[in-house]
């Protein structure tokens, strides 16, 4: 098998860049399913566009029923059985969920901003939960069977979601046996889940960051009525399937995790599992993007021969396929190191400062990969490429999704910078990083972002994005050396 | 005003770049009108999606009629009116055309699709055709109401666009009082129009390219029954105004424009309309995405200031301003350049070949950029980038399209090396670039340009990209320093 | 012209039946823009479906904007200048606006809907509003240019809207300078209107229909911010252009008409409006059916003539001529009675009481005769007929919103039996119909209905569906009876 | 369980009405899946719109696939292999297959259409193809599994379906080892079938119906290409999942079912099947429209009280079932009769006429119901009728197409009179129904039909309508008087 073939299968790829992989059989049984049944399913769903809500039923009930294509669920249902989320707690182990989210998301990237928010929860509630709490959830997030509960991760509003500290306005007042919560999320992915992590205030908690907290929100109240209303869906260009969507707590029942004055730390928390999961789709969409282009270029004849063996486009491939198996190793690093560090609470180790660098390096690089990848498949299908009626269009759309989701490029780049900065994560990083090979361009590399650091603080901000591209691109690249030798086996 | 008012109304940066300008008034009055009425009907029609076909009327007669949302014809005529088409014959220049362009498609990027056929069949009737066809047929394309012919140009087949010597199966036989077409054309932008350009090798002719010749078709045969049939419309993401279908060509009447032999020329002339439009309309757009950026960070507000006053975002936008002027300088460069060779016929002029590499040049780093910053203009838009609710999105699509029509990157790379190889056409143009600001770079650039025409034939095109990318970059910044004097004043 | 061709045009039919008509210049060019401009503009507005709610500008503020095809304002407007409402205010005399409706329905019978509300938004405002309310808000709905408001009646809550005593939530409690009203409107039509008139409880007020008031509601409260909201938008069968939603009311500020405790005599005053619009709709729709069913069947030949020359269908077509013209003259009279009796106030005339049967015969009668001509006429159409592509399946969609909307069959029976039995209405109608024509087939009826007084309660409702269906056909053929002199004429 | 309790499954109704149903098992297996998972899917499809159609592949090749919402299979496949089309052959009996069509038509009218079609070519090319054709095609239409090949039954062209005679120009020449056929079907169910039968005059053959035979065509030619051109798919109100298009016959290889010169007797042999499923399909669908209604009406109130409880609504209820049970007596009879006769070859018995006036009874009564009880459940649904969100205005669209397929009133209507007038199969019709009950009734309305022959022909066609109305309604009623028996019962 050349390394152009390893495009063709999530698992031909994956074995080619992981030494060891966990569960194989369930792995190739994902990924058999997936070709023979699931992408079609898929395409349909897509070409259905977003699920309805069915605020009331026919008799005035309300019941936010959300009317999905109803083979979503035959989708949705397998990877919750195959362990996207079980996994995780039952192994101790990240590691089986994100491979499997790597497999899955080359065939749909969208199911699995359902499976991590799911995980999201389950996480910080085994974590941080109370006994009673987990008693009396966290059996169903880990069911094994088609009656999992989902989960939900809500903390965006109106305002915003990259300063959430100003934005988040809902308020949580004692009541109940626990806590009620009143406010709007703007921005619910996965509504309609059974149990939803969500930022708030407790009422006269400090202002900014510091005065959040977290709570678990399930759909119904004790006594069985609604405990959150959909207010509506969004018309999204991508994720069509899921459903994405505002939400209004009115005095909604929550319970809260951890203790109130740390709830930053577990929001961010929540958040470091959602942006290495949109690092290791990003890179899963960018190989399909290929394996469809691949497959174009191969059947697809321009003067006399297949466009795969014209010079300009062959060495596109070439460096296009050198250029995934980088951003593959940056993600998978950012796997490997948050496996070391999820079950930390504060105060952290430096080790998982350095996680945190490198998710945000990741979940940047990855992205712009993505779209970069989905832009020029696009452009491999000529004028195919912008009908709907084939999907190469459709990784475009789905790739730009992921460049926004769980904090755009901007954001990366500051908060990335700010780990360095106040943490100085970078040292430990770059002392990894020749550990594999070092090099001048290391060396060089380090002295440019110390002296970034010498800025004065506007100009810092200003001209981070080069500083901090290369610093992405160099990380990558080296991370891929590790796994070198598997590129002469392949 | 600052450079960054200039984003928000077309003509403004038009003021900004070009010296004089000719028809202000319409020019004034079309920018108005669709600041003012033009967008949400522009908005609506997207949101509508592709129009109908409707082959058969009640009574069971081929009618073959478009169905579009009523208000695309206000739009449409409109641009008409203006003088998209019947200024360039009036007036014999082409400058008040993509003037008019530009400032239409800052609102809608679609709807100079048609204009741009409409001009690629106007100008080669006009410029070849005989005095009978004139007769016959200018007049309604020039018309200055709301009874103008549009006009189109169909070439590719269902074997692609790049290799119309190999592709185009369409056949023309002796016949009627000129010629019988046959074929199926599978990309065929405006259709419905009233008259068509159409690429088909008269029987018997030569294999390749040199066998191809150019028709005149019209919709309608001489007795007054459809002369051409539409298979189907086209789902496409983006210009979903556009009627862009598959055409059936069973005998229909067809007319030779030009010599039989010399037909490829005749086509290639008409692309060249296409690939400047393509580049004004990029250009146009990219300034689009940004005006809509400018205005939501001007609103939007994070860790408590507007968020285009934060040094990161701030940095990007003057960055982009700068990289903006630069590919108008570089589009505009092509239609002053088109400008003055548009009505040479083979054997051309030194200066039409370096037209031609202009031309390549711009087509593909203007569709580059554009594609760029309509993802940097979602991704400051946050979350709501993603939604259909808003617009942002809508550029995302609209500029992918401008990077496959008229050719992808590809094709401009490897036509723009080929107009070099054979007729040193960067000579000219590094020459003229000189005039403007002799620099190391540009020597330096000559000469890497020289040395890779050294290079074995198969590397020389597997490693055309990154030359072509920097002399595309060099030669529009260029370009942009003959207005500087405009920056100071803006 | 025969009787059939006056099919062809509601104003020819209209001139067929009715002696007078006030205005025919302004019918005249009603029908003739219709025919050329606005058909094409309705069909793209249905193909185009529900229109878009877009709650939220992207800076996050709450507007509930209403995203129409814009050309949907073209047409709406049109009718608010032609004087669907102000000539009712400034004429006295509902006569021209129901006219107006009647032409224009025949082209798009959705429309009729917002002017209807509007209609029953400005009168009860200029019968019963305060000189201050009426200073503040009647003008506005009584411009005759693009700026007109539009009105809204908004009483049906989620527990349904014929017992409306039991099923209307909505508390209004004293505060502001008025009300301020709580609740929730789950039948909105014509949301996004400047302005309604909204069916409330005032706080404290008796149970059931005798303590319901009727408040104004403007959109936006005295300091600009929005009065109500808008929750969604529903997805209906036809009648597509028109916004029909769910709204809102959060202590939105409103002004009582009338006095408090007469609120329910103003609510059904309202009603009769909208039920004899219904009424002239249904006709009006039942004729253009019957329009596209002659013109259809004149051009089909099958078995060697036009389908219209084949007894069967021919029959038919004559059969439903002589129904449609009773179904008018039902209609009319409706209209005529109601512009007797429009300005009565409780308590009301025996004249008022009359017309409050013929009302609810006329909606009765005419929406189950749209109905049942929309199916024939689609059967004329054969397999087209149930073909999106053509018009005959709409017609049938929005008949079947004619025999729903203000008040099912059931609705009006039962409603029209209590008239009977309470106020003796049938006596006054009897003695009208017999002027027209004494028959034996008039004095048989009276005897049934006052027969079916006599039966058990239980069954004088069980037993009510023929009764009433009988009397409706009666008094249809009597009254169609008036006009025969000019079925000789054509 | 009451009567009305029947409505709520279709196996309880068919068991309230048919003494022996065979395969219970299977029909309540059926019954079960349906009511458990087939719904759901079912409505998402029709939500979903028509299937598309991707003609050609990314290579360019020409494929007509039919992109369905993948879960149609689930649906679809599973009906076969219940046995909607093997039973037929294997039982020797129609009687399983029409029994399921009930079943599931009670929850998916569109499915039948697939069904009806399939076995419409599965029956003649079992009865009249030759022992090589058999061989070739039958045993893959017999299937049990999922690779069961589907049937299509093509007649209609651009100029109709009722005067087959002069409408079908496609024409059948002698060519590669059977027919090569040539032409257009307008109307083409099932489009994508696997084999269809087709109607075709062979070139030379007479004008007219008689000049007509009939072919088998199947989807693939022999050396693997595709035999038919899928011109489009039609946009319907109803039948969403069903692929309704446009067939081109391009010398499409065909093979003789039958002597050329019968080929109209095969021609009506199919429609019979497929009059009969229509029936069936009507009574189910009636039966699931009231079914709706009474959840509805048992759980809304008004007044106080159950609408249920409400008498008028009450006593509709009461009158619509024991309508039901005429309707579908009649339809059930014509499925007995056809089973007895549907073996015959010309010249035909006496029964086989009497059956041809059951089935146009039938098709035209039970069509009249099924749209007149839509209507009727939408209106007990009130406002909530008309929204796309709930499926009472499906059982409206629905219905609608089967008052127009398989041959409108108009032609039932005539139809039925021919085979009275030229076949005297009234006569049969009567002496049976006598024998149920003898009544003064049915003298009555033997003697009116004869009268009506005596009217000059002209005026027999004018008025046939209301005679043949009675006919059917009588004769429903009187079939249903055999089974009264269980009345009691229930």
């Amino acid at each position: 098998m050349t390394g152009l073939d390893t495009l063709r299968s999530p698992l031909s790829f994956l074995r080619s860049r992981v030494r060891h992989i966990p569960h194989c059989n369930t792995l190739d049984a994902e990924e058999g399913w997936w070709s023979n049944e699931g992408v079609a399913i898929s395409d349909a769903i897509d070409r259905a566009g977003t699920p309805w809500l069915r605020m009331f039923d026919r008799f005035g009930k309300r019941g936010d029923e959300i009317l999905y294509p109803r083979e979503y669920q035959t989708i949705l249902r397998r990877g919750y059985r195959s362990g996207v989320v079980w996994r995780a707690q039952e192994e101790n182990s990240l590691i089986p969920a994100y491979l499997l989210m790597y497999t899955i998301s080359f065939y749909d990237p969208g199911i699995c901003c359902p499976y991590t928010v799911s995980l999201g929860t389950a996480v910080p509630l085994a974590k941080y939960g109370s006994a009673e709490l987990q008693d009396r959830f966290l059996a169903q997030l880990l069911r094994k069977d088609d009656t999992v509960w989902q989960g939900a991760t809500w903390m965006t509003e109106i305002k915003g979601g990259s300063d959430l500290g100003a934005a988040v306005e809902t308020i949580a007042r004692p009541g109940g046996d626990g806590w009620l919560l009143t406010g709007d999320k703007y921005f619910a992915s996965n509504v309609g889940a059974e149990l939803a992590v969500v930022a708030a205030r407790p009422d006269g908690a400090a202002t900014g960051v510091r005065g959040l907290a977290l709570f678990l929100v399930p759909r119904y109240r004790k006594d069985g009525a609604l405990n959150y209303f959909v207010r509506r869906l969004k018309d999204k260009i991508a994720t069509r399937s899921v459903p994405t969507g505002e939400v209004e707590l009115k005095d909604s029942e929550g319970y809260l995790l951890g203790s109130a004055d740390s709830g930053i730390y577990l929001i961010l928390e929540v958040l470091n599992l959602s942006r290495v999961s949109n690092s290791i789709v990003s890179v899963a969409l960018a190989q399909r993007a290929m394996a469809g282009a691949l497959s174009y270029a191969e059947h697809r004849i321009a003067f006399g021969k297949r466009i795969l063996d014209q010079p300009l486009l062959r060495h596109q491939f070439e460096n296009r396929l050198n250029a995934l198996r980088s951003a593959f190793a940056l993600a998978w690093h950012s796997v490997q190191l948050l496996n070391e560090v999820w079950m930390e609470r504060p105060p952290y180790s430096e080790r998982y400062h350095m996680f945190r660098l490198v998710a945000h390096l990741a979940k940047y690089w990855t992205a712009e990969f993505a779209v970069d990848t989905a832009k020029w498949a696009m452009e491999v299908h000529g004028g195919l490429g912008v009908l709907a009626e084939y999907r190469a269009e459709r990784w475009f759309r789905e790739a730009m999704i992921l460049a926004i989701w769980e904090g755009t490029s901007h954001r990366q780049i500051l908060d990335g910078f700010e780990v360095m900065e106040r943490k100085r994560a970078h040292r430990m990083l770059f002392q990894r990083l020749m550990e594999i090979t070092p090099s001048k361009a290391l060396q060089d590399m380090e002295s440019e972002v110390e002296r970034h650091f010498k800025l004065p603080p506007e100009q810092r901000e200003a001209l981070a994005e080069p500083v901090f591209r290369k610093l992405a691109a160099l990380t990558a690249d080296t991370l891929a050396c590790e796994s070198k030798w598997d590129d002469k086996k392949t």
